[in-house]
């Protein structure tokens, strides 16, 4: 039990399936043996060198498995134990944690913060896609699966729900809002999902893939907008009457979703971004009312730690949601270049890939 | 008593005093005899041109005065009693103010909103730099004056008060946190004294005009730093240890202000802009964390009605805060020409001047 | 068109009905004719003679109608056009308003609170129960109704769905919240369904009633309570695994179900409190936790204004939750007095009466 | 160095100074020798057998010291390194503390609630009167102590500080608040320098002992009230016009105290509760409006945590606040039972006693 496979980045455009020794487990730790993970946007922007790790990291950060091992300080759980783990694992014990920012978290022997610091599987530490994982911190981040449940239904709780439903939570919505969500990728869809979730009651979306529209619709949209088709910006303010929208959500880290986003917005408005940006935005002065607009704009970071990964399982375990429709394909882990070739080409309708290591 | 002399708009360059009747009074207005107003940047920006309003308008939005005469259902005042009113005059019968943004205020035959929409005063309609002005929906406006204050002592309320400290109220600033705020003219002083209200317990200011740096040790700042002698944003970063200030005031307006106070920001920050803009404005991806930073950038206008004015006079009669240093000068109405000279080119020291009709 | 049919309050014990004069419409107000309006508990506590009001007085606070004349400042609507009005009608203007407690609004000559003054209809002024019925300061309170939506679809709009809501938003769900919800009569019912708008995903909910159990079933509750059958306190703490719920509603306004949320709140959790109580109420030091539990007991009256009642018909008209399973039974006005024996005495299963004055 | 001396809990009316094994360090702790300790109002139930602890521990919760040596996972921090840790010593990996309630932190091997379970400190472990105390969880819980400030100038921060603010924080101030603070107290003390910090503009205080009243006013109080002098309840309403204060906290503990704060609140008003209760509580009918009256009653427990601690040392450093006049009297370790003796029956003007087990 020495070895393991993993999917390591080789180099720009490379990501391969090699051997790796099993970590060994230290006193806040535990090792998990993944039964089933997934393909993220983020790990397509690794894997094309837009966003650089190291060369030999394990890339991944979407856990679900079993406990093989527990630190010794590890108290409430049990091997065998079937969780979950965030995708952004904290350590809890930071300043930046505490502040109440524990994506940001900046571990211990500086001033408590680090951008992004919380991300650590697949960016920072080894990642999910492999046989085993080490689960830094596992007190505060490994969270037990219901029988009930399938791998495939708590699959999206790592990131994606808990990015899409931070896009919902960030923006504010009320009671009787008119909410925007621009992109309707996986993360768009479950932004689409949180925004029915804390009472948006007009929910319009905006994509160019008919089916994206499609499933949109089962995720709780009202209205979907192809931006192929219409003049988004010009047709939301129509349906609004001139009004906007209580809050927009962008989903997806481009200049021109970001921007049609402020302009459908209401003045007091909220623009609640998820989007990874690779390039500096621009905020038009108009559509920012001159900065007198009462306007905010708001970036979330995927919310990780045990009870964030419970209160998403609590709301897959009481059918609120059904996310069944996003595992669009199935891989071994064997075969997980040709998964990242599916994903990052986005061909054959695929939202999200499910990769089992052990099948 | 039919004529009133006023400071009106000809067209850019030039304001001017004119004769002009006093207006009629409707059932919800009332009319207020200007004993005190001011000079506001705005008003600047009118002058030059940059801001475009109706020839023939009469400016100023900032009146402490005497009630001439009550419509016929304005209830609770009466005739000769001392007030002010806020510089943003909404109806409070919106959609938007219901809606908590009443600065926003769309009136009432659509549907509800109108960006900078509780702006009237010498916006939409006649303002204050003149010897009578009319308030609308004065039942929500008019805001009695206690015996013991002075006009000087309350004309910082309408506007640059209402303004400042919404922009440190913006900032959710918590207890024992470190605060930048970029610039310290008028609004930037204010915002400073918010923030020490709020409980900010390290206050970085910068400017680069050392007798607003002097000004600002009173109201607040802990450390005063001028963008002449240091580079801002390295200074800032180094003394909080690499971590950033927990939130950003930007008060002038500027590409410049807003950049600095988005680099110096923690992850989880918020940037809280008070800045009238007349520029696209960038956001640097590095600074932004690729838009997963946390970051908040939040925009206020000034909060205006009786309430907002009653606890803004609170608090000067409180002594907790005292803007007394901030008017630096006084004129007749009759100098105005005179008076918006001085300060459109911020000659001799000036900060607030004090404009008397019928001095 | 003079004189019109009303119910009023005689003496305790006695609602009758009674010709009134129409009244004259001032320059804020606006007159509606009736189509349907209902009976609330509220009422009926007026009928017992437990809540005074003045002799004469007519009865009722929710109304659907036509505008039959608009004041002379009155905006943007029309006569003839569709409307309701909230039970609780404010001022707006008042400082209370202001600071963001319509309901509690003042009016205008006073320090601008007073409790429950914003409830007027019915309360204060002539109510709905009548075949016209005067809206003051109606540019702030009535709320247009699309054409699609029935009478019966909005009725429940102006007080039990914005009390019930109100109900849920101030105990501060978060998605995944465990919400338990004490009695499920016409507010109980609406809190629960308040409860799962905001993102609760397993919502308790207790009555004694088989028939409202079932119903609150279709309302988005997940677990039903009969408190006749189980020690529903014991059987929460189960269901919670000694947790405790994040939040309990209590819809009845009674010790024994104000003391049963409590007992059943986790640390941290929050109480939030919607029932008319008639006693004073006890606080039991070991659910307490002696003070040091963080704990939170929020109280609401149902929020007015034209701004809450347009949210609640988009929620209704997005189909979001349909309470046409409330309306129970259909009354003329001119039998308004054997509406209020069925409902005072909950027979035949009655949830809420439609009244109609022109049927 | 096997051995220390410590205060502990004999019996009821008995703490004794007794010889105890300085306990070994595990590798999440730290062990602290302490250079100042106190005692607080909690201890003196304690030796009075009204709170319950085991026979034998040590009590006291509020530490400063040196690190004398840290666990093998502990980061960041240094032996011989000066730190203070809160009260409240949560673990930051339970459900409760990522939920947003580390006071209530149920540590991992349950649901992760426990009313007060943070509180470990002379309550669940051994406490801080003795020459070392073993910090548990350190990495969350040391926080540094800058060289310029004193042992006393900190020692207020572990307790009194932290929910003195707490009190404020809870309590929703906006700036121009009145606040009424009930029992002058060290944590009431505390209270009212964190409600002026927060902005309130009026702060009036109640107490009986003059010596108290004075103190306070040297931390924000506007106006101080002796209830053995008038009726507090009608002269803060008279003080307000009949309005009622924005907020009230209590910081006592008692009924009187508790109904006293609620019937001078506004309809809309936060009654923020730090006190200790020993009885059940009663909610008066007529103050609480019968339930309707938009009020919120929140309690809170001391905050704990290095952010938290970082954050109270931070508004000492910055001059804000300062608390020297609450330590009236020093006593070294030897002579702990003569501090009891003087604290427990508020002796010779004591407010907060320095413990000094090294002196």
């Amino acid at each position: 039990m020495s070895m393991m496979k993993a999917a390591v980045f080789i180099e720009p455009g490379r990501i391969e399936l090699v051997d790796k020794p099993i970590p060994p487990v230290g006193p806040n730790d535990a090792l998990v043996r993944i039964t089933t993970t997934t393909i993220c946007g983020t790990d397509v922007h690794i894997l094309k060198g837009e966003y650089p790790v190291a060369k030999g990291l394990t890339i991944g950060h979407e856990p679900v498995g079993i406990i093989e091992k527990l630190g010794s300080n590890v108290q409430g759980y049990h091997e065998g134990q079937r969780v979950i783990a965030g995708a952004i694992c904290p350590s809890f014990s930071s300043y930046a944690s505490q502040d109440g920012y524990s994506s940001q978290d900046g571990g211990c022997s500086c001033h408590g913060y680090k951008p992004m610091g919380g991300w650590r599987f697949g960016n920072s530490i080894d990642g999910t896609q492999a046989e085993y994982v080490l689960v830094p911190d596992a007190q505060g981040n490994l969270a037990p699966v219901p029988d009930g449940l399938t791998d495939e239904q708590v699959l999206m709780c790592p990131d994606i729900m808990s990015t899409g439903f931070a896009g919902a939570e960030a923006a504010n919505i009320k009671i009787g809002d008119v909410v925007a969500v621009f992109a309707q990728g996986p993360i768009g869809l479950c932004a689409t999902a949180g925004a029915k979730l804390r009472g948006a009651s007009t929910i319009i979306v905006v994509d160019g893939v008919e089916q994206r529209l499609q499933i949109a619709r089962q995720m709780g949209a009202d209205i979907t907008l192809n931006f192929n088709q219409v003049d988004v910006v010009e047709e939301i303010l129509h349906l609004t009457g001139g009004r906007g929208v209580d809050a927009a959500i962008e989903a997806l880290g481009l200049q021109s979703t970001f921007e049609s986003a402020l302009r459908v917005l209401k003045p007091g408005g909220t623009l609640s971004s998820l989007g990874v940006y690779s390039t500096d935005l621009v905020i038009p002065l108009a559509a920012f009312h001159a900065g007198l607009g009462d306007h905010k704009i708001i970036t979330s970071l995927c919310p990780g730690g045990k009870e964030r990964m419970r209160r998403l399982i609590n709301v897959v375990a009481s059918g609120r949601v059904d996310f069944g429709a996003l595992v669009t394909h199935q891989y071994a882990l064997d075969d997980i270049v040709a998964a990242y070739e599916l994903f990052a080409h986005q061909r054959d309708g695929v939202l999200k890939v499910a990769i089992k290591p052990f099948a």
